[in-house]
């Protein structure tokens, strides 16, 4: 992330609500032209610990913590981006998707609604009957390369990496890596052709 | 949308919240009998121009801007419905589920929990290196005929009619149209067996 | 439910944050170490008749009704629970699922994110013109056994039992029973594999 965040925003919850020290909903239009990152409003969540890129939109309802998004990128509604999870720029990160640790997502990359990414391909809620922390497992990761676009509905397993301009299907569930300018689809997601030019139909 | 909204509810965001203008949460059983839609509450986010007729009913955390929503129908949190979506009468709208954009949901439909609708096939971020804008693709349309039924998890593809008391079984996804009176389910969606008459299981 | 709750956390809705009567958000370090229940923050709606065990620890943006929850269980963001589902102790409920009535989760449980459950296989809007209510259907039920892990994105049918220490893979759609220590995948889910011991992986 090139350009470090104009400012860190805070979670506008109960406290800060009272006291007033988030900044305003719904900016207006003669906000300070010097910061373009567009305020949080009273349903959204961003710690402070996340690292904010110019121009970055919210929709309402989002929890951000630990996390990077490039400049220009939009957040919609409902989604959780996650530390250590980094999301590039001029990205669109479309409502009800979840974005977990472990998840690099590079610039240009189109992500539909209700994406589920995952990094942990077997899950427990205990060790020896006690709830499992971090110590107990490795995050594994997923990448998602420049330009690539994933359909509504999808779910990307771990230790995935998704090419350059491919296209996930909606609905599709990928399961293993996916080849720059493919288009998959199906559960689990499948190769069905390619696009011959980088960004084509 | 025969039935005029009785007012227009505004989005109960942190200006709201401070300065008292929303309308209660909770609303008593003594309320104005003239006006029966549920008024929002302090996580409900419903913008100036979604048009709602009567006794429309809201659970939390829902987000509704530039859509209509007809009378009586029921909306589950976590639910968002872009601008020009429509949704009928007497419809339940179940948590979790996306409407977007080109969506048209006819009187009496069940739209389950977790339902992703999709409105352009062949999504990316960015034309040219920016970030794309309303200008760079033509919204696709879907049509949910009268009584249908989508089961919780479905997502359903662009250009896409379900006929009238079709039922899409949990976790299909629909990729062309489905019959009237017709179960689907799978990845891709088939068909499955007919109901004998509407409303059948 | 062995631990009667130590409290019963309400709604931090309009009403509760205007007059001050909620708990606080981010609870602080000292506070009572008498009750070990997380407070609620201002994005987190748990209705008063939710029974939680100890220790019950919440992300943002969760709406819980009529639900019981088990000691040392964590709670993601957009999660729903409704009324007469049960979750166990030391279980995770992640990010986006939906938990609904007629559920039961026994101990050490994990739930993905994006996971959901199904109470009713031939649903509907509307019976005879009018909008149905609870006279209108049965619940369905489903269990889900102790230790049992179900991946991120899964959709589980009603009348379902998942056995002990099984493996649902993400993104699968379980459609009848499963096996103790079971790995199962796809739409329809089937089995893969079996656990040689109980947690193996």
């Amino acid at each position: 992330m090139e350009h470090a965040p104009k400012r860190v925003l805070v979670c506008a919850d109960l406290d800060t609500v009272q006291d007033g020290t988030v900044e305003p909903p719904m900016p207006s239009p003669t906000e300070d032209s010097k910061t373009s990152t567009t305020a949080p409003n009273a349903f959204t969540c961003i710690a402070p610990d996340v690292r904010l890129g110019k121009n970055v939109k919210f929709s309402k309802f989002i929890n951000l913590y630990g996390c990077e998004v490039g400049d220009d990128t939009k957040i919609g509604a409902f989604v959780e981006i996650q530390k250590n999870a980094k999301v590039g720029k001029r990205c669109k990160i479309s409502s009800h998707t979840f974005i977990c640790e472990g998840v690099t997502i590079e610039d240009e990359v189109f992500i539909g609604h209700n994406v589920t990414f995952v990094n942990d391909m077997f899950p427990r809620a205990t060790t020896n009957g006690a709830l499992q922390t971090e110590a107990d497992w490795r995050v594994e990761t997923t990448l998602v390369k420049r330009g690539a676009s994933i359909g509504s509905g999808v779910t990307i397993l771990a230790n995935v990496v998704i090419g350059e301009y491919a296209l996930i299907g909606a609905g599709a569930v990928v399961t293993k890596d996916v080849p720059a300018h493919a288009v998959v689809s199906g559960n689990p997601g499948r190769v069905m052709r390619y696009f011959e030019s980088r960004g084509q139909q």
